[in-house]
């Protein structure tokens, strides 16, 4: 998200009560998720696993849970317990409220717009586009031209994303929006989540069947094929051109290279090479899992023989 | 369910011609699950698996398709051929019928229920809730204070219980209800069926994703974390602090402990222990499903060699 | 689909610029898919795999891609370098373009439709059925009596069929319907696309769960039961009572026997024979199956005996 009136790393130090390493007057324009980030913005990280990452990023102001940490040239370091409760500080601070009603959508020629849907305020559909009956679109929502989404689907609901706390947990507060490209189709009640603080990218001419599930923050290419129920997670970058069939699951943060193929009900465990067929869960090259998989034919009698 | 006028067995009897062993002054002041049967209730059973269950439970009335049995002092017995056709008569003779119409819900402050969300009658809602767009929430369902349902979601579905017939199917009544704790939040187009004759219960401070099922008489925990598009049938218990990742299936009558983790894709076979992580098809502990996995690779070669 | 004004192949041919080889006199009355051809019908095909199957079907018009087969006695056949673009110019020269508005529901005595139901032109409902709230029903849907569809589901979608095109796809036009039989019940969020030039067919007293997909095309028997979040792609035959049980896939074009049980979880890579149980993914006999899942178990140690 753009803040609309940027501040220094000071006055947002002050909001969320923070400590400030480094550059004090170094000025926070946006709040982003850690792939995304630019020149400007602000990320946090309450990993160690990801420190490095972020005081690398572009972003320019890290705010974090460790106060050990070289600060970069010129970039400002927020140090506090809890940087994910201090996003959330920062988020509400910011965040314009989202709502419902009082707000025609701005909608394009020859766009259709069936009865029974519902649009939140400050949502865009292009040109040529269908939205069938029954179809949910949240707030700040950018759909392109000649786009059609089937009957019920759900765009831009919440991240299911959550920090543990001490009798229960904390919800990141989703500040994101979702954007989809020229010639897409969404299937039957198919929910596509957006983001955190970034957005929810669908490519140009990617093809999404029904009760498929789109996570926060993932970005998927252009021209791909997914077909029913696949569910792919939160914060996943899914190139051009890829294929995933039928009730395929990809977790969170996962990369798929361009031009994969990912077979039916694969369970994908870690990042895929483009220009391959993958298959199993957890999803490995398809031919050499067929022959897992044709192998596990004689194991019963290889482990009597094996007994015996 | 409760019976607003409660009947002794003998009246109870009668209403679907079963025969009377035991105490046919038995008053009958409820009909009710298995798991959940209270002195007063009735209870019905036709598997020999589960006579023993049912005539030893805290029901005081049991419904059997079997008249050899030894009557517990101070119960009542019926004895008929087809106990579930007996109990869907007892349930129409009983319920009182659904509706969607004529009343509005009973709403607590700050509570904000947005355009196209239908709900039935009986239905209580509390305070500071969401409802958005597209919710359906069937008749007689009870929700917390602060929780969330995400657009297009349905609260309070049919169970998916039928008992084979000569040329067909006879449908069990569903005439429970759904119960949703505090602070819960569910995903868009996420189903929960409601119980047959108990009710399907979510527990306080509980998160479900999208796309999730939650089968008729399934009692989920405190705090658990249920991720998009898992499934979990009919009459499990799922404890407190549970988390379910994407994709994971759990047939009916399922018990998992507090604090168990099942990760994504699993599909649970049989009962699991808490506090540990499961993995797999049928799903056994992480770690041993992980090296079963390492080893798959193997195989080929393994097989080849012994072949050899 | 039929033609409501027959042509003869060489006036067909003349729309698509196709040549004619055979009897270009003989009448199209119809346009099907290769498992449903009538005489009069014209079928498709584009993969030398299926030539014969379509040359040797019912249908009396054959547009293929490829000029040298021999043609079949008094049938005539029409060959263009594509036939999915001739398929779908044809289809939009003779479908009647479906909508939504306008003409009320043919809906039968004692049959409720609730609130927020969308309902297109040219559709059917029998006696006694019951539609829940927030169903939409695409165009030209016929559902029989004492049908029950459960909250938010979808009738009707579009198939989920593109062929590849340099940069995009083109998609083919869903011309077909969806015919649901007597007694069906259809769970909630649960959708059925129709066919593409056939029609997507439930048959009598089949119960469908929440959550499932049915694809274009495909033709379930009577009496099934279909569990949660099953998924049945395109063009699949599935024969009367067969069981599937929760999260089964199963792809495109696969037939599965009469009485066959599918347990959950399952993925069906292959036709299955009826009166069988299966399970595993890909799905074999049940009894193997578990053999193979039991022997995994002993896995590890094997192949470090026979490292050591």
């Amino acid at each position: 998200m753009e803040l609309k009136e940027p501040l220094d790393a000071a006055a947002v130090a002050e909001l969320i009560h923070a400590r400030v390493l480094g550059n004090a007057r170094r000025m926070v324009t946006g709040i982003n998720e850690i792939n995304r980030v630019r020149e400007g913005d602000l990320v946090f990280v309450d990993h160690p696993k990801y420190y490095n990452k972020a005081l690398h990023s572009a972003a320019t102001t890290i705010l974090i849970d460790h106060g050990g940490v070289e600060v970069p040239e010129g970039k400002a370091v927020l140090v506090c317990t809890d940087p994910c409760h201090a996003y959330n500080t920062l988020v509400r601070h910011f965040m314009t409220p989202a709502a419902w009603t009082g707000e025609l959508p701005n909608i394009g020629a020859d766009t259709v717009v069936h009865s029974s849907v519902v649009v939140g305020t400050n949502v865009v559909i292009g040109n040529g586009c269908t939205i069938m009956p029954g179809v949910v679109i949240y707030p700040n929502t950018t759909i392109g031209d000649r786009v059609t989404i089937h009957a019920n689907a759900v765009i831009g609901a919440d991240a299911f994303y959550y920090k543990k706390r001490a009798g229960g947990y904390e919800k990141m507060i989703t500040a994101g929006s979702v954007v989809i490209g020229d010639d897409v189709e969404i299937g039957a009640q198919t929910t596509i989540d957006r983001g955190v603080s970034a957005d929810t990218r669908i490519g140009a001419g990617t093809k999404i069947d029904n009760h498929v599930q789109v996570g926060h923050d993932t970005i998927i290419g252009r021209n791909c094929l997914i077909a029913s129920q696949a569910g792919i997670s939160g914060a996943c970058i899914i190139g051009d051109n890829v294929t995933l069939w039928g009730q395929v699951g990809v977790p969170s943060k996962i990369t798929i290279g361009e031009g994969a193929t990912v077979l039916g009900q694969s369970g994908v465990l870690s990042n895929l090479e483009g220009g391959k067929t993958y298959f199993g869960s957890p999803a490995g090259e398809w031919k050499q899992k067929m022959r897992e998989t044709a192998s596990l034919a004689r194991l019963p009698e290889l482990v009597k023989a094996w007994k015996g």
